[in-house]
């Protein structure tokens, strides 16, 4: 398989780089940039060794424009790039390769609703109707088929896993109050004073609350999908680490449920899944699964509140893991291709 | 003003020890601690400088037990002592000096709901009747009048500052939804392996859902003054940070009401607090408030869903500087006096 | 006393407001920025409350440009502003206050070392003479007749502490051999890559090896005055934290001491001062001296090897507090004032 | 391969665990517990997956004791056991599988200096002989012939593999001056009060320093074997990250070199070493090795004197991966088989 990826020096691009390297059925890795055009990655991401680039011999090492890119053929190219100019620069490529694309611009389908939360217009309405939303656990037929993947948010896919078994079955009563906490990573790798180091240690920062954060509406427009009356509450905050995402869940259960039956409710949905682990008792830790590509699960109920926690990392399975879990269901590879499903720490 | 600290090793113990150190009214402090007995402080806690000891010369900056403190006189007595044992330690000192318990043991009036909290009955629960519970925003002028204080914990204020105003308003039509997220000294210096370095990195953890958590029972009584059918619910969480708590709270309202008049009915309880800070506008961060005795709130009105936004320093205003300002209130100093205003960062 | 902070809004200016609130000889702060001309500082700066501005009513909390402070009158003017642009900002104030430069503008007396460092002429070279390097420790007697201190920097500080005895009393047989380790502070508010939280946590960097980098020259030249023969090598390194710098020097002795000798000799010179902490066994850590004025100093000898180890808080004790420190020797009020002597942590 | 860990629930017994998951030469491994005996792994560590579980089913994932191991057979037998207690427990199983050994019971074969660095006799002085010091980049010929491998220490690593090429040259005319910081996690997962996340976080620390730790012990001796004049005077510091170690090494040349002509030495030595980054320019960090098997080392050169950096990851080329990496070259497989290259960050 040769493979681009379009923004390779992001920290979603380079989290990219990595899976791919050590992904088994790729063997061909084209890195387009514009700002690094003609420098090693090596100069840039010093993580990467020298030593290993064997699947980016075809450019020694070096970072080509897009229009070298796009004379060239491939099987998958990921777009790791700015939303509002991913969809215009992903085009191109589309009939010739699958496209997986990272940022927003075709993951909500109602160019209304994607206004409200980008302040624009879709770039490319015109290709809304090929792109199928890549959350992998939930769209696993529909992706087999597409060659245009939108690669889920990271907040999204937090709150989504959890959300839609419950949704799907009609056992929420109430409004959906979602409290997502994430690591300072999920902002991208932008030279802002807000994400100095002395700016968000020993710092915690509720934003965006309500109804107001981008990837609110990316929920809610999933959520309605299944349950048109599904009501989001949504509130992101920052906390000082790199990577994870916790999310806790409230809602009024339809019903009296215990525990158990919850829980099975998941099972029906997620037994097979290999990324997602269920927690039949405790709450999953941002560290349980950080550096892989899985989101875990945990459940308690109260009465008939019930309380979902979710954890992920927001770079693997909120981000690039996920995309490359996607090109695996795309291609008819083993879904754990290349992909962690421990942690690393 | 003499002085005791029980319990001068632990943090909130050391942290009371600095602002006393600092304070203008207090001339006397005897450092009281059973394992540190007959140790020098500046053995235990390099950051007190031998060169500041004048308040400490009585015992020569070293650790007396508690017996010898038994034989002394105080003005103020400080008890930062374990859950269940503190009372029944304070106990001599009523009568002779005012206490100030930084634990629980005096906190709720109610033993059958101190038990659920705490798996026993209050210590000392004769002397429940004599303690005035020391927020000292809402019981200013019974802290003046009383020898026993019964200090709030840190999810405690940092809950009851935010909702206390709606709820004796009437203004909550529905479940108190509470998210709190603490920094790792909030559970105090325990060599426990949960609480290692490496354990808390880059993690972050849900725990003790819904009306499981200690707090929880102190902070749904309080709430129960002011109107019995308030209910709560409350999940804490841990993030990678030493100190600090924000709370996020969601409430449908029982009128709508638009941003402004929220704030104006907090203005009218908090706007002469030297250590409220209302925000008209956005939301604090935990930083903000780091090192200082503050509270400071926010808020986010959606229809008739309100949010609101706490944030404090656990070991100032939510432990031993709300301690401060319980002795401040009770001897008619100005209620700031040795207590910072603005953060440290 | 009036006074004013030229560069409110970086953290040297942010962490000099704070302390000139709370010093108790100062009643008039005139905050002045030209970025944040006409801003409250409320707005940027949230840890400040809107509650304690009483020092600050002179502009009513909000920030003046400096042609406004130029027509003032001050008895002391605290410059937080960029190296080559300080010195010719400060001139206008000369002769009608006492400066207090913490840029390097005036640090460097020989020209030709200056440009070395900072790749340009000092700013005001006719100025030089008359600024005293504000070493508060070493210079105490010069700075009570200068009205222009240059504040020093903040490896400077942790570096020169422990070296000066040593070289002064001629017992360095060898090279100094410096190693500083430094929070992320001391880089100051710059919104560079670099500096990122993701960039820096999980962090160590060694750079500007040797005698590279600015500080090198500057400790040589303070080092060359009571020793030209003095040979220092410095090699600074970025660790995840905040505020705090650590140096481990390592120099062979001239003749065979035993640490208690070697202490002796520091307590000779630094016996009396109120911020030196004389460690006659142990090694200090950062966490004991953060947010405190202090710098403390640990000993180990083996065989003619001496070991020195400082720490100071590089805002502190390594910018801001030793400005107000020296305001405090030159105009004769107690040396402490204003200043915490105990660790914040 | 069938491949046991001995000590499994430590943090290099969990890092070696996910190296094994993923090595693609490992079917079984069987994890051996004395504290953890009959518990699930994924009860005390839940960041493996339970759908993992393929090379742990002998056990269905959980843990055994030592006896049960003793029964079985092994190819390769990992011991991340305490020092002085691991040798004993390692014992029985020479003869039958190969035995690497993470602690430093075998890494010393001069008994009397290894009871001045562990206060005791080697446990095993019977067996030293036997034992090849696993350092890959040296002993690559002999690990390939021995039973009994003594994987080397974290900062050993960090210091020895920059350090013997200079030694070995005869390039070094004076004392080997090391620094090194390191994470966290070096320390083990111990419930410690010094340990915990309040206590390390904002703070720097240097501890045993000049000739009295005990990888000095180890670094010594093994620079012996190359130059028994070789003089090392080595410092460890703690800072607040988990994983990383950073060297900073300071030597007189004996003769004037260019930084090319250092280069070259070290290009001759390392060339071809897979998990050897050197720099040619420019001072590595610890974040581009996080998480890889690397160590890499950049040079400086001013005048006669020498600066070495060295960077690497305390838990895997400073522990688990070079034992994996003594596997790989024991059993002939490719060196780098399972090994990340890349960092994690």
């Amino acid at each position: 398989m040769k493979t681009a990826i379009l923004g390779t020096s992001g920290y979603t691009g380079q989290v990219l780089l990595r899976l791919l390297l050590a992904h088994p059925g790729v063997t061909q890795i084209i890195p387009v940039s514009s700002s690094k055009k003609g420098e090693a990655i090596t100069a840039f991401d010093a993580g990467i060794s020298e030593k290993e680039l064997e699947k980016l011999k075809a450019t020694q090492g070096t970072c080509v424009d897009i229009q070298e890119a796009y004379k060239q053929k491939f099987d998958v190219v990921f777009a790791a790039l700015p939303h509002l100019k991913s969809a215009e620069l992903c085009a191109p490529f589309l009939g010739k390769a699958v496209v997986i694309d990272l940022s927003a611009d075709f993951r909500i389908k109602d160019s209304g609703l994607f206004e409200k939360a980008y302040g624009a217009r879709p770039p490319r309405e015109d290709l809304l109707d090929q792109a199928v939303y890549g959350l992998c656990e939930w769209y696993h037929e529909e992706i087999k088929k597409t060659d245009l993947i939108a690669n889920p948010g990271c907040y999204t896919t937090a709150s989504l896993l959890p959300l839609l078994p419950l949704v799907k079955e009609g056992l929420a009563a109430g409004p959906l109050m979602v409290n997502a906490i994430s690591g300072i990573s999920g902002a991208g790798k932008k030279s802002k004073e807000y994400l100095l180091y002395c700016e968000r240690s020993e710092n915690l920062w509720a934003y965006s609350p309500g109804k107001t954060h981008r990837h609110s509406f990316e929920i809610q427009a999933e959520l309605a999908k299944v349950d048109p009356k599904a009501d989001l509450f949504f509130t992101p905050h920052l906390a000082p680490l790199m990577r994870g995402i916790a999310t806790t869940i409230t809602v009024q259960l339809a019903e009296e449920l215990s525990q158990e039956q919850v829980v099975a409710v998941y099972e029906n949905y997620y037994g097979s899944c290999p990324f997602i682990g269920l927690r039949k008792t405790g709450i999953p830790q941002t560290k349980e699964v950080w550096g892989s590509n899985r989101c875990d699960i945990g459940f308690y109920v109260q009465g008939t509140m019930l309380y979902l926690f979710s954890v992920l990392d927001n770079l693997i399975k909120g981000a690039s893991g996920q995309a490359v879990q996607n090109m695996n269901i795309r291609f008819g590879m083993e879904e754990t291709a290349g992909l962690p499903v421990h942690s690393v720490l």
